[in-house]
């Protein structure tokens, strides 16, 4: 049995006690939060988020990239969000080897280099304070007035404002 | 107070139960899973997933963008992930309106048109066909051979395969 398959056979007992079909698309709350992917950082449960409440965006690092600005652009614009959250973490993998070092990585073993930049970072509240930056210099989101960044510490699971 | 206040409030609490420090980065159940970022897909939940299992990328539709590849190639080369798993649902905010919309509406706003696609769709299943092919077309991921795509009801929490 794969991974996948197991969560399948958790996803049927998830639907057999799912009680709250109906639910509209725009996020009840008006949020939207940009986190990363890493499998400790589980947003809904860190913000004490239920379904139907904000828009959740990740991926390797939480950066700002111009898919993270498509997303938000689309959900300020059609789904009526209007405050962001960033949320980056500690122990991070993206820290722990150079943009250089995967491009090298990539092409050795592709013999292709890739369109994207990798992403990674060494200075976390930097990080945030770039991806902030990022948010609130695009032309395409009509709201960034409350665009707020963290750093969650993976090993306390507490919030600390980067300002 | 906002809803970025709110959601603090109830970090404060998350953290004082807190009671599993020191986990690893790599996911322990070597998973993937690329999703949309709406608000009523809780993807830990719906796949019951915990804290450290998998990775969790999410954008506007859960289509398979250049930056969910850089994600993927992290996770797989980094991260060690081996499975990836597709989530795209019904009644999606990204069916509703079409990319030449979005651009006009953009460029109407700002003056300016984005560097990306929007990324709308019409058929939500072939949407999903697309970005398997995106995934196991890449050259930069290492495993390609579990690669599962579905798509989630949003009013029975249920998760259909697509092939």
């Amino acid at each position: 049995m794969t991974a996948t398959d197991e969560m399948l056979a958790a996803n049927e007992s998830f639907a057999q006690a799912f009680d709250h079909p109906g639910l509209p698309g725009p996020p009840s709350r008006g949020v939207a939060v940009v986190a990363c992917m890493d499998a400790r950082l589980d947003v809904y449960r860190v913000l004490g988020l239920r379904d139907g409440e904000a828009h959740v965006i990740r991926n390797a690092g939480g950066v700002v990239t111009d898919d993270v600005l498509r997303s938000l652009a689309v959900s300020q614009r059609k789904l009526q969000t209007r405050e962001v959250v960033l949320i980056h973490h500690t122990r991070c993998g993206m820290a722990t080897f150079s943009d250089d070092e995967f491009v090298a990585e990539l092409e050795a073993d592709t013999g292709q280099r890739p369109s994207w930049t990798p992403g990674t970072f060494r200075d976390t509240e930097q990080d945030v304070r770039d991806s902030l930056a990022a948010v609130r210099s695009s032309p395409f989101l009509p709201h960034t007035d409350a665009v707020r960044g963290f750093v969650y510490d993976v090993d306390s699971g507490a919030l600390t404002e980067v300002s």
